[in-house]
């Protein structure tokens, strides 16, 4: 069982922060993000809205050059990820890979409590995927 | 107050429902979509899946030429939408109106029990947002 509970956060590329924090804050009624944190790893910089059961991220680069960046420049502005909820990130990228779905990641990435692994887009249809429990 | 309550839907277009549902099924562990529907006025032929709280729905175009084709033409395959639950859309566009977002529809669409309406992307990051009642 691959176990996939709910979408636990979406992610926007922008290139600058404050300002689409000047967009998004009043769209959810928040004069400022619930979280602010930077993931050097992943050379990101985030404002985090929780939004319902989610969190809604806008995520610039920390680094030129950057996934963020090469986003950006490829396809513009937009949704760039969207990560889902499950119970173990080793247990489902063990079951994704017997059921044949192509993996970004051989084993999970770590950060703070979490451990999170990329599908590959191409699979996809485009998508992004993360899974992180 | 606009008053976005949660994410309603995220939709992503794609070429082949039947190929985009033989990844999403199984990745969800659901044999088959909670719902499936055709929407003539947006040329949409839609596959719909609950994931928590939301609806995650893979969008197919039913005719040439329409937005989820063009989308794709330029874009390729992806998430080409995100709605939000607000409890009266009309209301929501006043709000939106007065504080100077930009949006696509001068009035609501309609659909079923629903209104909905759109912002532009332009406006928004590059994300293509709806709000729906």
């Amino acid at each position: 069982m691959i176990g996939i509970e709910r979408v636990d956060h979406i992610c926007v590329a922008v290139k600058d922060l404050d300002g689409a924090a000047a967009i998004w804050g009043p769209f959810f009624g928040k004069s400022k993000p619930d979280l602010e944190y930077i993931h050097e790893a992943e050379a990101i910089h985030v404002f985090r809205y929780k939004v319902g059961e989610i969190y809604y991220e806008l995520m610039a680069s920390t680094r030129k050059g950057s996934e963020v960046d090469r986003f950006i420049s490829s396809k513009g502005e937009g949704i760039m990820l969207i990560s889902f909820k499950v119970p173990n990130v080793e247990t489902a990228m063990k079951v994704l890979r017997d059921q044949g779905y192509r993996l970004i990641d051989e084993t999970p990435r770590t950060w703070r409590q979490s451990h999170y692994a990329f599908v590959h887009p191409g699979f996809m249809n485009g998508v992004l995927v993360e899974i992180i429990d």
